[in-house]
């Protein structure tokens, strides 16, 4: 076993982390426990709200998302990735204070949907990671067309993330969000980008049904390989 | 927020270690991210298998054990969980290296079953931790009586572990293991302990169904409690 070891920076958001976690075990071709992949993992909830930093003064995530990262280095993590999209507008700063590669989760994405012949994808997303661009600059080196939702759907989308996953709330009404999905598949959208790790959550817990990509199981994927690891479909 | 760290010994197995973190978080009282525990985890794949060390002469999983202990308490956990019942067969030895708390499953499992009033419970476990008494030994604290399934039953859980869930094996035939629990039941047996962490797991992927009472879910609850956050039920 020469296998690497990965590095999470967790807690945006707390299920996200543990659904990347899980993603990672299930996705890992493995036998045995001792077949799997060492994975570290923070789940640093101290991190203040990324979309509050980016749009609205919030404080800055950054110092705590740098102690996490120095800490799984410290610790022996050969990789790091992060299971939050928004998160990614920092991703280069954090990138900056360690030695050990930072895995893009944005950029997994849009390769994948790429080498899936996609030209056109819808993003749902917080409004920080819509707002900053983050996305559609990544969306760009991959000659990928990235539409988003209108004011009212954009609004739909938060409402789900906020008050539904992030609260815990099982019985979140979803009308506003399958509209405004439906409205992106009639702009030409050829899938929808579940641009924050809640959405993968939220696509189970309120049973949705829409062609999608799910970047927390691409960052998975691409974690795994950094690793050594074979990648169980 | 003054709420502790808690470090969870990892990657016995690794999908049971996903499954407790999972459960932290589901479980926590918590309205957004920042409310959630901080929770540090070491998925250490090179811990031995347990059960081969203690009943067939297999690798010593002590020292993997310790190291991880030791990383996790270091990094700023205060108290530390495993989510592996036959791994509380070296409790004492790991708590021994640390300064911190090594919350104990077992031990959290049969306080909640005498809270339950239940009398005598069915034990599906590993032959490691059936062989060692390390339940029975902990049950016997709290005036319950513990039965354990015949040769057949007990092969018939084993099988269902390593080949079934520790293998990712979707369809494994569980007919035998539920003619153990059935009787097991006939014996006097109230419910049934999950004691070995994949088989809360089990229970998921093959749809089990009969009364029993999940450890990890116990051990998760604890950790909570612990760490001073409150539990959603």
């Amino acid at each position: 076993m020469t296998k690497k070891t990965i590095g999470i920076i967790g807690g945006m958001g707390p299920l996200a982390t543990a659904d990347l976690f899980r993603k990672i075990v299930v996705h890992t071709q493995a036998g045995c426990d001792q077949e799997h992949i060492h994975v570290l993992m923070d789940n640093n909830t101290a991190i203040p709200d990324r979309t509050a930093a980016l749009l609205s003064g919030g404080a800055d995530p950054l110092p705590q998302m740098t102690k996490s990262a120095r800490l799984l280095e410290q610790a022996g993590a050969d990789c790091l990735i992060m299971p939050c999209n928004t998160a990614h507008c920092f991703h280069a700063a954090v990138q900056e204070t360690v030695h050990i590669p930072l895995l893009n989760m944005l950029e997994l994405t849009c390769s994948a949907l790429q080498q899936q012949g996609i030209r056109c994808a819808g993003l749902l997303a917080t409004n920080g990671t819509v707002q900053t661009g983050v996305y559609a600059r990544m969306a760009e080196r991959f000659g990928l067309t990235l539409l988003t939702p209108d004011a009212e759907g954009q609004q739909a989308v938060m409402d789900m993330i906020y008050q539904g996953v992030k609260a815990g709330k099982e019985d979140f009404d979803t009308t506003q969000v399958c509209k405004a999905v439906e409205d992106l598949q009639s702009r030409g959208a050829q899938t929808m980008i579940l641009g924050c790790t809640e959405l993968p959550l939220a696509v189970e817990m309120y049973h949705l049904d829409f062609p999608a990509i799910d970047p927390t199981l691409e960052l998975a994927k691409g974690a795994i390989r950094f690793a050594g690891g074979t990648v169980r479909e």
